[in-house]
Order: structure tokens, then sequence, then C-alpha cells
């Protein structure tokens, strides 16, 4: 059976075609424009192409409770030109094929699961740090949803004493996201992550604000895995500073062997599946169902 | 079929004899005191009563990982008589009996969602503002557990500008169980909680860390109920400060019908089970082995 595969994301949407075994045999990346342009593109790859089903992991807040109205529809991102986009339901009409919806980074952390960083445990939770700050938790052979879906990138850390940089979120402006996401970087030391990358006290500040987040996500959900993606964390700088940091916060009080000096490279880790995580796992959401 | 539980609380222990339907037909509470002299008294209890088995909902931290060599010890509790100590253990020597593990607010979590607030929903959390500050999470039919469990009441949250008391926590110091829990309530005002019932700042002050601490677990994971329970939540003038601090901080971004004034007054809550909830909770553990 032939299936359709859409990660959503702020900045580019990834499409692909694959099958049940989880082999894609083709794929297409384009940028993420006014939702009147992109639609059209995303029609132009999968019409005519054969395929039964369509998973697609999209960027948040999305909704996915299927028992819902508004199924699959955009909710207030900050991408405010996809605002209430119903999405899932364009797709559903012009494709006639069943949509299934999950977040992307829950389909990315479910993907890691079955294929990636996370084959050897139970639970894990994918972060990714790009244009947003977004994770998924998969607990128990499932996605985390309850009320919604997680919006993790929107706690609040406390607030280094040196940085006083406002935050970019339209909602809360100095939340995780708001102060750690790769625009805010961008805004508060007036180059773009990549071209930063010898400036140490960027890194230290942004590690800062991680491994705080990754507490918080330690004692609230006390995953087994923790993944860490996204175009920011490309600086692999960042993971030693985000371990170390994470160690000193916790101050031994989680007991687990994962959290030690020793083993703690084995917990908080890169992507196993690089850039196709997104993507495989929306596969994977449609071969589900 | 007799069974025993057990709510293991750092103030109190809480005893009692049920069966399979939840009925309590004995119950006794006692001081938590050194491990030596509560033991023979939970003994002393349970011996003879023809129990089967024992269901207990421990405070933490506590190992409830089934397949450790620790299973149902006691970890590093700022309780330090009890560090390391093994009250699994102990009670299955002593009684011959399988003895079952879960955290004190994981059982109440559970138990709320089969007799107590939480039976019209899928998912809920239980949190407790007592001694420490603790939650148990409830979600698609099972407690939430990984790595170990959670230990929500340590995450940090923004400390208000005008409170500059160092916080209490052995571990962290400024915690949220740290500076929001009834001991340091106590050492910054100088009186007990139940004696500053009168006193607005106080409760605008709890309202406020105890809200943000709410805002990041709905981030997190976006529980359909919240209940609140514990020695401070009797405070009862919090829940209104509390609901509308969290509206606040959320400032509109999770779409839900629940997250909005008419409705949040049934989002969080106190428990159904008044002081019951972690015992029949333990009940209910040992009811499903
Ligand atoms: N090598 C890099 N180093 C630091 N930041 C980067 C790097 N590459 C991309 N970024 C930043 O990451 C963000 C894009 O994240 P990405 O994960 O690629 O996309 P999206 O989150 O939109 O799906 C941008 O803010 C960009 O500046
Ligand atoms: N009515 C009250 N108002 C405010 N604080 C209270 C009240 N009753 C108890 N407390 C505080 O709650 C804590 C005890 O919490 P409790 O939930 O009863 O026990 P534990 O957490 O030890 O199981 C103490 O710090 C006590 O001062
Ligand atoms: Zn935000
Ligand atoms: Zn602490």
């Amino acid at each position: 059976m032939k299936l359709g595969a859409i990660e959503a994301g702020g900045t580019k949407f990834v499409m692909a075609i694959g099958n049940e075994q989880g082999e894609i045999s083709e794929k297409m990346v384009i940028p993420t424009e006014h939702p009147e342009i992109t639609l059209p593109k995303i029609l132009d790859f999968f019409k005519n192409k054969g395929i039964e089903k369509l998973g697609l992991g999209g960027f948040g807040p999305i909704d996915i409770n299927r028992n819902s109205s508004t199924y699959g529809q955009l909710q207030k991102t900050p991408k405010t030109d996809w605002v209430d986009y119903p999405l899932g339901e364009k797709l559903k009409q012009e494709l006639g094929i069943p949509i299934i919806i999950d977040t992307d980074v829950n389909v990315a952390a479910m993907s890691e699961a079955k294929w990636g960083s996370a084959t050897d445990v139970d639970s894990c939770l994918y972060i990714t740090v790009g244009t947003g700050i977004g994770a998924g938790a998969y607990f128990q052979g499932k996605t985390l949803k309850g009320l919604s879906h997680s919006e993790m990138g929107h706690i609040k850390v406390r607030r280094h004493p040196e940085d006083t940089y406002e935050g970019t979120c339209p909602y809360h402006k100095d939340c995780l996201e708001g102060i750690a996401a790769g625009p805010s970087l961008e805004k508060r030391w007036g180059k773009k992550g990549h071209e930063l990358a010898d400036d140490q006290k960027v890194w230290e500040l942004e590690a800062y604000y991680l491994a705080q987040a990754l507490t918080n996500y330690i004692y609230i959900l006390s995953p087994e895995r923790i993944i860490m993606g996204g175009g920011v964390m490309k600086q692999q700088q960042l993971f030693p500073l985000i371990r170390k940091n994470v160690l000193e916060m916790l101050n031994g009080y989680v007991s687990s062997p994962y959290l030690t000096e020793k083993e703690i490279d084995r917990y908080i880790v890169p992507p196993g599946l690089t850039d196709e995580a997104g993507v495989k796992g929306a596969l994977y959401l449609a071969m589900n169902e």
C-alpha cells in the first residue's frame, strides 16, 4: 500500500511517499509560505500518486482531537497566516483519502522510539529547537494527549540575571520559546544562529535556558530518553553544555544511572533519524490506522 | 478478599482494611516518626487481619520500578530518617504477602479518576500541597512512570520580585516545594498556614507560585482535570486566586472550553474523595494486581 506523509514545520514542509515498511520512495521539501501558496504545492506532489492514506505531523497548536469539529485545524500559531487554517479538512477534500493528524513533535517522538535513538526504551521525549520550541512525548505505546496536545516550548524558565532580552513570543513574550528559539537568538545577538557558532557566551546562555526546561520535563514526565533536534541543535557544542547544566540543576535528586556524569551522554542525545524523524513518524501514523 | 492499603505521607500514615469493591471496613491514622517507631505500629494494625495483598502509595522519592533490586525503597527524601529505608521489603518480609507500590500522588490521581473528581474524563493530575508538594498523573488508563516517577514539586518557577525567602528544599533551596509547601509558609511568615488564614498577601503569593506550576503542567501534560489537595489547600480561598492566575498566565494560548473564565471552576478542583483519595487509591492498587 502506498502512503503519504507530511512533516509540516514553521519553515518548511517535508512531503514523502512511502510504504508500510517505513521505506520512503519519493521526497520533496518546500518552504512554508502563505497557505494559499503552500497548499497547491502539496496537492501537486500527492495527486495521482495512488496513496491511500496520509499521515501528517503538524506544527502547533493544531487540533488533534478526533471528536472535534475542527480536527486538523491550526490554532493560535505564531505563524499568523496559518491561524485557524483547516489544513486537515482541505487535504481530505482535495485528496479524497483519510488524513491522520498528530503534532510534528509527537510523531517525531514516536518515530525515534520505533527507528531512531530510543528503540531500547519504553518512553522518550523529542524536543525541537528551531523556529519555535516544541516537544512530543511517547509513553507506554502512545503519544501523550489530554485536554489538547503538549505545548512544552511555552513554559517559563528563570531568566539569567545578565539577560534582559524581552522575548519574541506573541503570546507570552519571554517564555522558553520567546528567549531560546532560533528567532530570539537572531534578535538578541544581531546575527543568525549559524553565524554565532564561535561565540561561547551565546551557547552558554542557550544551554542554561534549555537545561532548565529539560530539568522541568524530567521532574514532570520522567522520560527514559531525551532527544534534541531542530536547526539550533545543529550547534553540537550545545549537547555537553546542556548535559552539564541538567546534572547541576537536578543536584542528584532523581536517582537513575542515566542521570550521572558517566551515562548522561546516552540520555540526552541527538535524533537517530537525522532530518527524517518527522516525515517517517508521519508515515508511521498513516501505517497504524 | 480482604486487602490492605497504606497511604504513607510525610506527616502521617493512613492504614486501612478494605475489599475489592473499594469499601473500607477499618482505618487508622498514625504520625510519621522514625521508621523504627512507625513500622511496628503498621505491623500491629495489619497482622492477623487476614489480608491477602497490600497496596501502598508512598511519599517520594521511592523506587517504583518493579524490575529494580530496591523496589519499594525510599530514596533521597527530605525526611532524612527515611532515606534508603526498604519499606516495601520490610512489609513483605513481616506480613508475607505481596506488596504493590506506587507513589502517594499517583494512587491519589488513579483514585480520583475512579471514584472522585475526575470520573468523567480520561486523564487527570492530582497535586498535593502539604509538607511537600507532589503530583501524580493518570493518562490513558495508567499512572505516568518512566525513568522514575514524577517529582513535579521540585520544578523551579520564577520568583516574585518582592519575595526573597531563601527556600526550604534541602536539594534545591527555592524550588516550588521549597517556597510554597506548608513548612515554607511557616518559615517565611512566622506562623503556621492555618494561623495565616486572614492574611490576603500570603495567599496571593502562594497562588502566584502554584499557578505558575499549574501552567507548566498544563503546557507539558495537558491533563483533562487538575485536582488540588493537601493541608495547605484547606485554605479554600486559594482556588479562585489560582484559577485567575492560571488564565492570565496562559493568556489564551491553549484552546479549550475548560480554560475559560466560565469553565475553569470545573477544571481546577478540590479532591472528590476528601481525605480518602490516597488510601482508597492504595486499595485500588491492591485490587488490580
Ligand atoms: N546551524 C545552525 N545553527 C544555529 N541555528 C540554526 C542553524 N540552522 C538553523 N538554525 C536556526 O533554526 C531555525 C530553523 O529551525 P528548523 O528546525 O530548521 O526549522 P523549523 O523549526 O522551522 O521546522 C532558524 O531560526 C535558524 O536560524
Ligand atoms: N488549614 C490549613 N491551612 C493552611 N495550611 C495547613 C492547614 N492544615 C495543614 N496545613 C499545612 O499543611 C502541611 C501538612 O500537610 P498535609 O497534607 O496535612 O500532610 P502531608 O503532606 O505531610 O501528608 C503543614 O505544613 C501544615 O502547616
Ligand atoms: Zn509562548
Ligand atoms: Zn526541591
